[in-house]
């Protein structure tokens, strides 16, 4: 069995608290909105997939324990909508949350004006439609892979092996499921596909060797580690076939908001001609943006690149510029935007989406 | 003053563990040659200049304290080479030791045919050359940073102030004085024509974090410390004039090899029209080596990226590719290569060193 990001039963919700790994395997009980935030924010969870699920999942948690308004429907309406908000507010880059946030809202507010609902059904029919983000999020991971292995063989003569390289982590340390980037490795390796895949350190936070390499390794996966600055070294001299990386957001433009340090790979990737992919649900998508440059992107405190555990890195006083997230222009995206339903362009996805309807 | 990486006067060489920086700064006694090729191998000291000096340094103190035979030209002339080639065995990418080794063989060799020179001057005149090679890296150092300055803002309408992007270290901590790299960003400081410089973390060694911003710092300049992957993100929105970094060998076609990340920021750089400069002293050219693809590149322990400190990074098993170098293919140095005679184009350094002769 894969390692797990949550652990979710009706009124029970447990993150793997991924700031102890690779040396501890916890799990910590999250009994609400407020623990939610705060793990979103101190990245004991992350990964926008994830943490769009922690978040909706802990206000599942939190309703069926019975918190809130019992009685009237548009408090309780409220009541949805303030949680929302809060949790937004623990991290300003990944569009999901954000996505799924909106969407619930807008779906509460239908279903609190249906004639006859009554508040404890509208809290019962909230649970479920979150119950069903999560067993949604599993099924799309499996498409995002199948997707992916699909795209990447048929764009090779011989149809494989491949070796691929990915950055940060996407799997299911980042999602509830499968992974979206390392569900298109996971995908592959199924199919006797995949010769080998290498991860990036991905630093400062070290999502690359602490997680990614973890879950591949659990999972039998072959996985090389390499730092952040020998990828382009290993595409040219390694036989990279493709890079497949996840999103944080994509703009309306089809340029793609990820890890620090994606921008960078897609411009080694086109300057050695290897295909550049990016895997993501269509939650990803934010229409509103009309380009990268409009996606805020966070910037986290120094101390992660001047310290690490106890080991002083660097003098506390430096001064740091760390942020969260690049952008990569879509152009750059030579092998197209992967989704659960389908590979699309990168300019094409966010509008393709939309005109096909949203689910 | 800046923070030295050696400290030598005749009979006694010291240098600074660079393993306990930035939290501790210990100066430890070399007494001889088995102690400087465990320093360079240790990675006491690194840089391609740093561990060339020191070696010969390490020499010059045993033959200073009477080690080697006493009587015999012939045999005090082995007894030279067979310390200079183990200490070659310490590392095998830096070009500068191996070929300060070889003039200075060349040169007692000479010496020793000298009609009427004694053992003991021999030894004493081999002393004396080594001592000049610590003069003239200190001395070249400076004219580096002048040449590169007078480059970077001869390229630049308005000559600045400027803002340079470098990798790993290149100054004081690297050289016996101003710095190769930093020597050309310490030269813009003293013309008040730096605005800052960005200098990369340098995974998995951290020589950015470690001693770049120490020694800056130290020094008052301004500079501000990124993560490798945030790069190009940092050339794209900091405005970054020009990248310059060092090299540990240049080819005869002038492709350079130099620390791991060093192509993908020629990559990024180029793909974002910001000019890339290669600053280092002529020794480092080998006229042998057809290509960068002949340069030996040497790999690292894995533990390197598995663990830092106490602090577990990945598990342990995990399969690690960690060279401790890139090649450069020459035509991505866009800006040229300055050495201490000056600018020359990456394709035409080696020979035009060559051609003019090489002291």
């Amino acid at each position: 069995m894969a390692l797990e990001s949550l652990r979710y039963r009706r009124g029970s919700l447990e993150v793997l608290n991924q700031r102890l790994l690779p040396g501890q395997l916890r799990y910590e009980r999250v009994g609400g909105v407020q623990r939610a935030w705060a793990a979103i924010r101190d990245m004991e969870v992350r990964g926008a997939p994830a943490i769009a699920l922690l978040g909706c999942l802990s206000l599942a948690v939190e309703l069926a324990g019975g918190a809130g308004p019992q009685e009237d429907l548009g408090a309780l309406e409220e009541f949805v909508g303030q949680k929302l908000g809060f949790l937004l507010s623990a991290r300003p880059t990944a569009a999901n949350l954000g996505r799924e946030a909106e969407r619930l809202r807008g779906w509460v507010r239908r279903r609190a004006e249906t004639p006859g609902v009554t508040p404890q059904e509208l809290r019962e029919s909230i649970i479920e439609y979150i119950e069903g983000l999560l067993e949604k999020d599993r099924r799309d991971n499996r498409s995002i892979g199948a997707h992916g292995a699909d795209a990447i063989l048929g764009g090779l003569p011989g149809g494989g092996p491949v070796t691929l390289l990915t950055h940060c982590n996407t799997g299911t340390l980042a999602t509830a499921g499968y992974g979206t980037a390392l569900g298109v490795v996971r995908a592959l390796h199924e199919r006797g596909a995949l010769s080998r895949v290498l991860c990036t350190e991905t630093r400062p936070y070290n999502q690359g060797s602490r997680l990614s390499a973890l879950e591949l390794r659990h999972d039998g996966v072959p996985v090389t580690l390499i730092a952040d600055s020998a990828a382009a070294a290993a595409m040219r001299l390694h036989g990279v076939h493709a890079v497949v990386v996840g999103a944080d957001r994509v703009a309306a433009n089809g340029d793609v908001a990820n890890k620090i340090g994606t921008f960078q790979l897609a411009v080694a990737a086109r300057h050695l001609r290897i295909p550049f992919y990016v895997a993501a649900p269509s939650s990803t998508c934010d229409p509103s943006l009309a380009s990268g440059d409009l996606i805020p992107i966070e910037e986290r405190p120094g101390t992660e690149l001047t310290q690490l555990g106890g080991v002083l890195l660097a003098e506390p006083g430096v001064d740091v510029w760390n942020p969260a997230f690049d952008v990569t222009p879509h152009e750059l995206i030579t092998g197209g935007v992967i989704t659960e339903r389908g590979l699309f362009a990168a300019s094409d996805v966010c509008g393709q989406l939309a005109e096909r309807g949203e689910r």
